[in-house]
């Protein structure tokens, strides 16, 4: 018999649980909405309490979650998340609060990484040794996971934040990140769609000049992406692709700007 | 006692080829002007069974090979250079004929993956678990090592052919590389500095503007691999990086393109 596992998206609007043995075998569900870390974090260990009376004991619990979190195993912070604007959040020991409650071991990465790797086991990158998840909506995140692992380095990455090539003529938006003004989240995040055009990116027309400049800039990072790390395959999501049109036109402004040099 | 290796750097203008146990325990070592394969590929299989008489048997032959190169272990041109423009080298299988001469196990992989890889066993990168090696000259690659292997994926990085900004005020410079103009290659290599400037890098002095502008591209690339890849350490070589001045420039303005964001 395969174990039961618990699982928990850790978002800042929401949390959701859930116990099973894998995503086609959920025993349990639930969506907690984000309060502060004890009122949030309390939910959480009484459903997986109550999950584990009902359905047995859990092997271990999963943590996907925002950032920026702590994923150094020497650093005494590990487990954490650190800076967060995010009220109350900051300096919160998830890891901690999770396997003190639960007794029982906790993995933890972040919430792109771990879209990642769930999407390399059991989704679109099913069978492929190295995939790169990329979410564009409020932020813009990615994970990559290379010979079946999520790839970490010295802390992990944020790939939202890369200099992208701005055309002050072509856009002389300034760009909304408050680090770097006109970085790839700054330029194509979706406040950044609504900050430049006055107009949420949902009701955009597929006709508006927003969206080829929006290409321009994804099919650039993209670009990046292939160049320094290769993935098999791209997946991208996140609330700025609901728009369907847009794939498309990432795709050949990709192509466009690596000019068939792979 | 430690097993004998050899191994080889496969350049368009030289092939280094040595014997030993490790980089501090070198048995024999040539180097062989590059000319045709047959007969670069022969120099260097006469080494090896010279040197085979001479020290006992080789445990395998490691090679580094400039490019591109297939390294699709189920292609049926794994272990060949591909389309490179050296003349005679297009199609040539390196694995099958260093494999078939010397009946060893050959590993194969590119010149900066293996640089790469021999900087984290051995060198500025020893004992550290991920770190990314660049080198920029006549162009500019890169290779990356997260977990302590060299990081693949669907073929392996191109990282010298990135989009960076370009600032055509301050430059006005259209790039010289064929298939990107000014990608990061096209801005910043050997080349690129020659082409620019009328001056080859190595002559042009310490106090001339085409260093902070060599920094700003070179930074850029720097944050942006940073922030993909998260490297522990990152390590600069090629003919362009001995200008020593050139170190702390582009340390500064890949910490001014973060802006503290890590």
């Amino acid at each position: 018999m395969s174990p039961l596992y618990g699982a928990v998206e850790a978002g800042g609007t929401k949390f959701i649980c859930a116990v099973g043995t894998g995503p086609d075998d959920l025993r349990a569900q639930i969506r907690i909405d984000t309060d502060t870390p004890q009122i949030t974090l309390g939910q959480t260990c009484t459903f997986f309490r109550d999950a584990i009376a009902e359905h047995g004991p859990l092997a271990a619990v999963g943590v996907g979650c925002f950032g920026p979190i702590d994923l150094d195993r020497t650093s005494p912070t590990y487990g954490s998340i650190t800076s967060t604007p995010k009220p109350g959040w900051a300096n919160t020991d998830i890891v901690g609060h999770l396997s003190d409650a639960l007794g029982l071991p906790v993995g933890f990465d972040t919430d792109v990484n771990t879209a990642a790797l769930g999407e390399a086991r059991w989704g679109a990158g099913a069978g492929l040794h190295s995939l790169l998840y990329l979410t564009i909506g409020t932020g813009i995140g990615g994970g990559a996971v290379a010979d079946g692992c999520i790839l970490h380095g010295l802390m992990h990455p944020e790939m939202g934040h890369i200099p992208v090539p701005h055309d002050r003529d072509r856009d002389p938006y300034e760009g909304c990140c408050p680090y770097h003004g006109d970085c790839l989240e700054g330029l194509a995040s979706g406040p950044a769609l609504l900050d430049r055009w006055g107009t949420p990116a949902d009701r955009l027309p597929a006709d508006h000049d927003a969206w080829s400049l929006e290409a321009t800039y994804l099919g650039s990072a993209l670009a990046t992406f292939i160049l320094t790390l290769s993935p098999q395959r791209i997946l991208l999501g996140g609330g700025v692709m609901e728009q369907q049109h847009l794939f498309p036109r990432v795709r050949s402004e990709t192509a466009r700007i690596l000019r068939g040099y792979l």
